[in-house]
């Protein structure tokens, strides 16, 4: 007979857990007889004692197991999948998805709503006028048929464990765990039933992790999880020290994202757009040329199509926020710092974030950054816009933004390369 | 704005909790707060962690805060106070309450029931026909003025905080911190008011301390609280890896209790007694000589006194068990081994001890050792009784003695000495 107790203590005398615990304590948790004190104080030994690749697998697959698993008809197409650790300005999926399945992969991207400072994809999407994330399994496999990608709402369905253990992480100081990060993101990701996935993990003060030994660390545990599964994982280790592109808030996310399907937009979204979608074509086994579809803008009409087939008008135009004020250069020189947590907290309380679940997010709030690091500027020259529908906001704001982006006389500010190593499966 | 998730963090991240978090931590959980699934984040980041003394002191005086004080009025002797981390056949509370009085100071022993292997204080007087735990202030403050010896039911206004945190620990594998446990007892001890304590702290098999090193830092953290609460502490480092006597389980206790009240009884028992006698009276500065006391008979009216106060009949006959069976030696030669966790977990599953706290326990149920370490036995002697009111537990009982209780050859079995070493304030 296994006892909560029993599995508590193990993990706290940093013993290995059997299969047999993982099991047992990830399904008694869901359905309740092992109580959120007893999870909690294990979720503290895990983190603090850690768990072996072996460990992290079952732990993952008891997740996996405590739900269904999408179970997507043949499309005629690879399923490919991405997910980012999340950062501030990071676009990605918006171009990405329409741009791998303008290639000839399907892509079925099941996405969640943004805290704190890093947006979520649904929010940005939610800025278009009509376009829903609630799509039923029967409409996810008509659109990735049809249109080759689909961006919509994941389904409670999926890894209920990790649901209910991501909320009790939230609130006992038990987020930061490698074992138990890798094995809520993968778990979701393997529910999912996709063919291969590529993983964005970023580090620096814009990412959860805020070294890219972190983030390595991160990406081994999760490459490990998808091989221990059967799916075939590549992690990019990505920088997120400043921030991705100019634009931070919803729509001016998406406005941006438009602008790299049609062939422009800033070089570091378009970079990182093609790169993933390398990876992912590689996994699908596709021999393509993502870049020159990119540039060509034939990403775009499949945009237009996955937009249109979840309710939105693509052609429709974004919402604007009431009230836009400009930061400007106080002195002549360089821009020597552009933090990206400061410029998401900015964003965030501008409103293009929420601080609980239950609120709601501004579209039209955010950041446009008009400068980038190492640009020179004049005295007085904007460099950089606040959005908001609440001036209120403003100040507090400002104040995230004071030493985030500064000007200096030099010399020219070292900045960690945007794409880093690749972990292959 | 101090919140659960930061002081959970500091203390995950090895930071030193500060007063101002511990006082709010302590008090918001009492409060409920901070919730369950927080402080047993906590309870594990302490257990794994640890805390210094000073954050232990702080600890246990929020702890002490979040209840009452007992406000005893002056009863004309100094106030003196012991307490065992526990074990079995650990009835001396019973002699040495009257014995202490008998010599001049006034002893209000607050105990508890027991609750697994080791039997509590209250359980076994509680044998006694007429016998109540439950007292008044008024009524201890009388009966210390009257008799100099209480022992009574503890009070749920003090520390609060502890019982609640106690029972979170057991069902969350954080019982075992020793600045957990020292903080849990000492709030409860000083939250009573006495000018002195002697704590008798034990190692062994039978105790909750399996090993001195163990023993001996937990006695060290508890003189340290004491100290730094003015408190004047000793801790004295007993042996429980045999039983205390020959007699374990309720109305078996109180039996030879009684024997060295009237100064006779087992060498052990006596001991031990009368060196927390003079701990307890150096304590208190009162110049007496208990073991003498005790071998004359003269602490047995104090004993009758106080059981009669508390409603009992000291010369009615105890509980005595319907089935008694023997356990006779398989072969001759000499008791090499007589385990206290097996003769505890045998007593409990006769029906000495309760494994629920909502459970009763049985009043004559227990062991009667008949023989003791390094005694010579011959073939079919009798080596010990099984007392109970519940036959059926008599082969759960002897599977929990079976290699606990041995016949050997020879050499001499070593046994650690009985008292260990003192630790004063």
């Amino acid at each position: 007979m296994i006892s909560a107790v029993d599995v508590i203590r193990a993990k706290r005398d940093r013993e290995r857990l059997t299969d047999e615990q993982i099991d047992w304590v990830v399904a008694a948790y869901t359905r309740g007889d092992v109580a959120d004190e007893q999870m909690a104080a294990l979720a503290m030994a895990i983190l603090l004692n850690g768990m072996d690749p072996g460990e992290v697998a079952r732990w993952t697959a008891a997740m996996i197991d405590s739900g269904e698993r999408l179970a997507l008809p043949d499309v005629g197409r690879p399923l490919v999948d991405k997910h980012s650790t999340g950062g501030v300005g990071d676009k990605i999926t918006l171009p990405l998805a329409p741009l791998v399945a303008a290639c000839g992969a399907a892509v079925p991207q099941l996405s969640g709503r943004g805290l704190g400072h890093t947006g979520g994809t649904l929010d940005k999407l939610e800025s278009i006028p009509g376009w829903r994330a609630e799509l039923s399994l029967d409409e996810i496999a008509a659109q990735l048929a049809d249109v080759g990608a689909v961006i919509c709402a994941t389904t409670p369905t999926l890894a209920p464990a990790d649901r209910k253990l991501y909320a009790l992480r939230d609130v006992t100081g038990t987020v930061e765990s490698i074992p138990l990060i890798a094995s809520s993101i993968m778990s979701k990701k393997i529910a999912e039933g996709t063919d291969g996935l590529v993983l964005d993990v970023k580090s620096g003060s814009g990412a959860f992790m805020k070294t890219a030994e972190q983030a390595r660390e991160l990406a081994a545990a999760m490459v490990d999880i998808g091989t221990a599964h059967g799916l075939r994982t590549t992690a990019v280790l990505t920088d997120m020290s400043v921030p991705l592109g100019r634009a931070v808030g919803n729509a001016l996310e998406v406005a941006e994202s438009v602008e790299v399907l049609r062939g422009g937009g800033p070089p570091d979204v378009v970079t990182l757009t093609v790169v993933l979608a390398e990876e992912m074509l590689a996994l699908a086994g596709i021999d393509a040329d993502p870049a020159k579809v990119l540039a060509s803008g034939a990403a775009y009409p499949v945009w237009e199509a996955m937009i249109a087939a979840q309710g939105g008008d693509p052609s429709a135009p974004l919402p604007v926020a009431t009230h836009v004020e400009e930061l400007r250069a106080e002195r002549a020189g360089m821009i020597g710092r552009c933090d990206a947590l400061a410029v998401g907290l900015a964003a965030w309380r501008l409103g293009a974030g929420r601080a609980r679940k239950e609120h709601a997010v501004q579209a039209a709030a955010g950041v446009r950054l008009l400068v980038g690091l190492g640009d020179t500027v004049e005295a007085g020259q904007p460099l950089l816009e606040l959005h908001t529908d609440t001036p209120d906001a403003v100040p507090g704001a400002l104040a995230a933004l004071d030493g985030g982006v500064v000007v200096v006389d030099g010399p020219a500010p070292w900045r960690p390369a945007l794409i880093g190593d690749t972990l292959r499966p």
